[in-house]
Formats: C-alpha cells, sequence, structure tokens
C-alpha cells in the first residue's frame, strides 16, 4: 500500500498538465461539491453589499475581492484604478395629486436629472411603447410628465429585454428634447413587487438631463387603471440625484499562469460593481464568484497552457467604465477567447462561440463536455456581455454560457437583488459548466481563432 | 309566450323568500359568474388606495363606500363614526455602522416612538424569540439596539402567526421596559421581499414607547448573517412617527333588511382601513368585496328572512376600535350570528361554526351546500376576526369561512398588499362560499344559538 503510494506521488510529475485538466472529472468534482462560489457570493454580499460604481463601497470591494483573490492562491492579484463621472441616487418620490391622491413607488434612472427641491406638478401624457412616444408631436408633451409603459413578458433568453430596455436608455432622452418636465417608466422587469427597477440612461449630447425614474411594475399597473378612469392624473414628482464630478474605480485582476505565454490568454470574469438598491447578488456577485470558483479549481488541478486571467470589472451597470478602461490597457495582448457571466445563476442551458472557422474540434469538445450537464449548442452570436465586448472588439474568439433568464429579470437592478435569490444547487451546475469549459479552452491543442467582423456565431 | 310571462310574473309574489334562495343555485351562479367582489376590490384599491386609520385616506374611503353601497341597492347606508388616537408613520431608515457599512430596509410598527431627529447609534444585542428577550437581564438590554429574530413558516391556517406574532406586540414593550434604546425584529412574515411588514405594538401602561421597526425578511436574514461574523455590530436608527391626539374614523354600514325582524340579525363584513404601506387589497377590501357581493346575491334574489348588516368597519388594523365601536352602539340588538372575511382571497378550504347546540340541522346544511366547493368541516373554534369579536362576545354564534393562509403572509401589511396578488378565481369562490352560507343562514326555519362562554367549537 504504501509503495503503491510512493509510486502515484512520484508519476505525477511526469503527467502532462492536459492529463491533470480531465474536463469530465472537473465538471463532476464541481457540480458535487463547489462552495466556494456561494462563499465569495455570501461573503461579497454580506460584507461589503451594494457596491454603486466609483463610491466608497466600491472601493471597500476591491479591497475585499483583492484579499480574497491571494488568499485563494492566485497570481499577480492587482487592482487596476480608472477615473469615471460619479452619479449618486438621492430620494425620489411621486405622489398623484389628482384624481385619486396616493403615493407611488419609484426609483430614479442612473444618471437622471433632479427636479427642483420643492418638486414639480405636472399632468401625466400616456405612451404604450417608444413607437409611441416618438411618433408625438412636442406640442403634446411640453412642460407634461411623460410615462411610458410596456408589456415584458419573461424569456430564457432574455430577449425581451433587449427588445424593451431601449425605453430605459432612449426615451428620456426623446421626452427630454420634447421638453417633458420629467419622465416615468413601467420598470424594465417582469415582477409583481414594490420593488422598482432602476439601470442607466443616457441623454444625448447637448439635450437637458431630465428626471427619470421608474416606476415599480405594480405602481405602473395602478397609474394604468388611475389613467384608464379617463381624468386628467396630475403627479407631484422630487427627485434628487447629484453628478459629482470624476471619481475613481478600477478594476480587480487576478491570473493563472499559463505553462505557454504565446496560447494566448482566457479572459473570464464578472462585474464587481452593483446598482446600490439590493446587495447586488445575482448582479454581479454571482458572475465573479462562479468565473473564480471554476478558474481555482483549474489552478488546483495543475498548471494549464493557456493563462486564465480573471477580471472583477468595476463600474459596469453605469456605463461600462471597467471593460473600456481593461481593453484600453491590455487589448493589444493576444487574448484567445473572452467570456462573462453576467446573467444571474440559474442553470446554464446553451453554448454559444464565436469564432473563426466552422467546426473548430474545440467547439466540438466543448459542446460534449457540456452536455451532461443539460446544456445544449446555440447557432446565435455569442455577445460575451458588457465588460468584455470592448476586448472582443479588438478581435478575439467569445464564448457564452448563457443562464436561464426566466427568473433573472424578477429581480434585476432591484431591492430584490439579494443572497436569498440564489439558488445553491444551480450556482454549482454554473461551477462546473464553466470548470468544463476553462479545462478545454486552457489546455486544447488547437486554438479558437476570432470570428470576421460580421460572424454572428459558430 | 307573451300569456307565460305574463304567468311567471304574476307568480312570483306567490314564492316564498326561501324558495328564492336556493343555496346550491346562488351559490354556482357565484361561482360562475360574479364580478362584484373583483369591481369593488380593483376600484377601492385604485380609487382611494391605502386607508389608515383615522387619516384623510380613510374618510375618502368611507365615501367612496358609501356611494358604492347605495348604488348597489342596500337599504341604512350610513357612517357610524368614532374617535380614536391618530399615529402617523414618519420616515424610518437602518444603517449599519460597523462592521459591514449598508443600509437595512425597515418600517416602523404602529404606535412605535421616534428616534430624536439626529437619530441614534447604538450596538445591536440579539435574540431568537420573545422567550430569549424575557430571560435576558436588563443590564444585557440598556441602551442597546434590541434584535428579535424568528423561523416563521408559512401555515395554511395561519398558526404561526399567532404563535410568532407576540414578537411584533409584546416584544416592544418588553424591550422599553428593560431600558432598550429601540428595537428590531424580523418581519412576522413568510416572503423573501424587501418589504417590511408593519403592524401595531403596545407599550404597556406607564411605558415609554420606544423606537421600533420591522427588519424585512431578507435585510433581518443579512443582519444574521453579519451577526455571525461576531463582531460588534453598530446601528444608526432614524424613526419619525407621530401621535397627533383623537382623530375621526367611522364604520361604514349597509343592509338587506329581513322580513322577521326577530329572527336575529346576521352580521358580516370586513374591515375598510388598511395599513399605509400598500393599497390594502388582501387586507382587507377583498374582505368587504367578498361579503358584500353576496349578500347582493341574496337581496337580488329576494327579501330573507333574517336581516343582513354588512359592516365595513374603520380603524381594524391600530387596534380594533371600529369593532369596539359597533358593540357598543349595537350590542344590545339580537344577533343570530356574526362572521368576517379578513384574510385574504384565496379559496376558503374551512367551515368552523361556533354555536350552542350539538348536531344543530342548520350547520349540517351549510355543511352540505359548501362542500361541492372543496370546503370541509372544521372541529377547531371558531373566531370571528377582530371587528366582530366584541359582538361576539355579547353572546351570538360565530362562523368562519377560513381562507387558505399559505400565501397570506407574503404579503400581510406590506407594501406588497396590492391587487395584483388577487387572483380572481379565488375571489369567486370565496363569493360562492358567503353567497351559499348567507342562504342558509338568512332563510334557515332553525336557529344558531349562542355558544356556552367556554365553548371551542360545534
Amino acid at each position: 500500500m504504501l509503495r503503491r503510494l510512493l509510486l502515484s506521488f512520484a508519476a505525477l510529475p511526469l503527467f502532462p498538465a492536459v492529463a491533470a485538466h480531465d474536463p469530465a472529472a472537473l465538471r463532476d468534482a464541481a457540480a458535487q461539491t463547489d462552495t466556494l462560489a456561494w462563499s465569495i457570493t455570501e461573503g461579497l454580499t454580506t460584507e461589503v453589499g451594494q457596491r454603486l460604481a466609483a463610491t466608497e463601497s466600491e472601493a471597500r470591494s476591491r479591497e475585499w475581492a483583492v484579499a480574497r483573490l491571494k488568499a485563494l492562491g492566485f497570481a499577480n492579484v492587482r487592482i487596476e484604478p480608472f477615473t469615471m463621472p460619479r452619479w449618486d441616487r438621492g430620494a425620489a418620490s411621486a405622489t398623484v395629486l389628482s384624481p385619486f391622491p396616493q403615493t407611488l413607488a419609484i426609483a430614479a434612472l442612473g444618471y437622471s436629472g433632479s427636479t427642483p427641491k420643492a418638486g414639480i406638478d405636472a399632468d401625466v401624457v400616456a405612451f404604450d411603447g417608444l413607437a409611441a412616444l416618438k411618433a408625438a408631436p412636442a406640442a403634446a408633451i411640453a412642460g407634461k410628465i411623460v410615462y411610458v409603459t410596456h408589456h415584458m413578458a419573461a424569456q430564457q433568453d432574455g430577449g425581451s429585454y433587449g427588445a424593451l430596455s431601449p425605453i430605459r436608455t432612449v426615451a428620456p432622452g426623446m421626452a427630454a428634447q420634447k421638453g417633458a418636465a420629467a419622465i416615468l417608466i413601467r420598470s424594465i422587469g417582469t415582477d409583481h413587487h414594490r420593488v422598482p427597477h432602476t439601470g442607466v440612461t443616457r441623454f444625448p449630447e447637448g439635450t437637458r438631463s431630465i428626471p427619470a425614474a421608474a416606476l415599480s411594475t405594480v405602481d405602473a399597473e395602478q397609474l394604468d387603471r388611475i389613467l384608464a378612469r379617463g381624468k386628467p392624473v396630475k403627479l407631484h414628482l422630487e427627485v434628487a440625484t447629484r453628478l459629482t464630478g470624476r471619481a475613481q474605480s478600477g478594476n480587480v485582476v487576478a491570473e493563472v499562469p499559463g505553462s505557454d505565454p504565446k496560447a494566448g490568454i482566457i479572459l473570464i470574469g464578472g462585474h464587481l460593481d452593483s446598482w446600490d438598491l439590493g446587495t447586488g447578488a445575482i448582479d454581479d456577485a454571482t458572475g465573479v464568484a462562479i468565473t473564480t470558483a471554476a478558474a481555482k479549481r483549474i489552478m488546483d488541478a495543475g498548471q494549464p497552457r493557456r493563462t486564465i486571467r480573471i477580471v472583477w470589472f468595476g463600474a459596469e451597470e453605469v456605463g461600462g467604465f471597467g471593460g473600456d478602461a481593461y481593453a484600453k490597457a491590455h487589448g493589444a495582448e493576444k487574448h484567445m477567447v473572452v467570456a462573462e457571466s453576467d446573467f444571474g445563476a440559474d442553470r446554464v442551458w446553451s453554448l454559444a462561440v464565436n469564432t473563426g472557422a466552422q467546426g473548430n474540434p474545440m467547439v466540438e469538445r466543448l459542446s460534449e463536455v457540456l452536455a451532461p450537464l443539460g446544456i445544449t449548442r446555440s447557432h446565435g452570436a455569442a455577445h460575451g456581455g458588457t465588460d468584455v465586448e470592448p476586448t472582443a472588439a479588438t478581435g478575439t474568439a467569445v464564448m457564452d454560457l448563457r443562464q436561464d433568464g426566466l427568473r433573472y429579470f424578477d429581480l434585476h437592478h432591484t431591492a430584490d437583488d439579494t443572497l436569498d435569490k440564489v439558488d445553491p444547487a444551480q450556482l454549482r451546475q454554473n461551477v462546473a459548466a464553466w470548470t468544463a469549459a476553462l479545462a478545454v479552452l486552457a489546455n486544447d491543442p488547437v486554438e479558437l481563432t476570432p470570428p470576421p467582423a460580421t460572424a454572428t456565431g459558430e
């Protein structure tokens, strides 16, 4: 027995690195035993809580991340700082003055303007969707509170968010250009709770930033019913946001150095910042937790051929500043593939890879090792996520491990984005998927090449 | 054809009232077609919204109720005013100062005291349950913020609420008597959303009213995790409530007059007031809506033998003032039975009747007509509800049509108590149950007699 153990031990260094990274065995171990992703998610959401970009909280989260990543044994752990315009949420409230006095639950959108301190009183003019607002003459809107509603259904692939989020990002600027006093939108969300969904909006260059806020879906339906009575609806609105100049944010970087520096970097991660209403559990503590837990499993199994670079990006929510800063600093390095986890922590159901060669055997190997987790191959384009898109644009392959989005927009950008919404079993499935994928990506003898500029998926 | 119509018309007055009230036929019509309960619930929650006792909103709701009950054709529609101590919620906020700075979502409890305007900073001392708080020496509590947690599970009969609500009603007074600076409790609720559950608390005579607030269940679990790190936890707390002296509330009364004034009154209803955080949909717009819709069906089918008196009680939430005022004004009248709907609008699953005679045939007839709705006979005591208990105490039979409570404490006393939580199909089942029960109660040849003083159910 002793002899066999000694032989095993002696034999280990002779194994090539790739043998230590048996994707199926690593996948199954993660699926059955991973607790690291939960521990990171629990720790970050408990010991830091919300992490609004460029705030003291986000700075604390970077220190927390550095300490944790170093303790886990990663190499080259560091903060890469950058600056960005800081926006602070103040108080926001909406009250129906007539015909039926009552309060409505709202949350200001990121970069919303403010009302005067005493607030504003104005009539509501309602639109069903962005096209209706676009078609309306300025005379119907000037001086009014624009209200835009919609009909969002939950979809596994999150498609309805893509279709409707311009109501948040574009409608406020459009309303401002037509002279609106303010704008309220129905939250871009699928729940029925009294928790408005915030999110960033953008006012075109030269357009005044008007007060812009989201009603909870419940309050939007209340306003719909009030409007349906056919009487003029007058609101009192107070929104007190602040733009306080440029402030510091940063990306936190850690690595599993590969044995072959020429084989290209695998860039993975999620974003460390969050909106300020919840504790950023599914958006995106779980993203950094899943990718880090998977990389840790590869590291512990032996040195991979390719370097795995984990980035906990800063300032994603408010405009993707962390992803831009990373690409500016590192875009000239050779990245073989970029991939991000930023769609919660429900089960991965689909693999998508954007790469140059049709029938790349590495993609086949990825498909095979992910199939036992219930993951099927998608033929749509891989998007990568806000944080890695600027790097992908420098010319890299992109991989998506797509998560079930049916619950995601119940919670996204609300006060309800908290730890209790994370399902530990589905979180482990995510870690298993990322571990298996990294085991292939980090060691495969072939390479994923960048897609042609117009690629829409492999 | 004309002759038959004329004959039918001429024949109608000859039918005895009881024949027009076929309980099974009325039940089935309500189950299939009722829209009145929805219409009342939708109207009250939309056109008035929250209805905190003794406020302008509650006064508006009385005017709304009178107009609606008159329009429905009820007799003797009136407001019976009374006065009570008015309590107003101001702002309330809680912030963890150390070890992990972050905000926690709270709502002041009804009759909570206030902090100084600048708030208070104090360490947290935590207790798992009321017994642990009771056992603690004052020295461990004086000057601290007491936090009481618990482990509430959803139960069909709401039993866990009865067991745990003393944490809300009793613990604040107990903490005050031991010198606590303030008290936070885990919401007496079963959801996982960022919506704290308010509710009334009571400070014993001569005890100072300290600030008392509920953390949402999500925030309570966050505080549990922070405390589990083992470091002292310091909070900043601001609570700004106001007691503004006596103000007017009132009950709204309507009747379906019976043909036999000596046969005793059937008192039914729910409460018109609500907490101020939501719109009081399940607590208790649906209660007044269900009982009113059922009484309307009886009225429209012909005059019953017994008078049905519908009361939309005022000021239930803050201390049962409406029920006390009613009993004071009407307790000397002959009430055969009292019954209230105040447990949401999910399906009725159980009938309980407190009456004097074992094997009363009217109770058998109630059981039979309710069975097709999936309602079984309970052998537990009927409680009647806060609003009708003072009248029951004068010596009346009591009937409960008990609703499924599995969802009720997800919503109860929160901002999430809104119209979208009402299931129209289950609401119709409630109306069907009440209609069938009223058809029996209002016409039955036998009488329900009061239970003996110590009765625990028939």
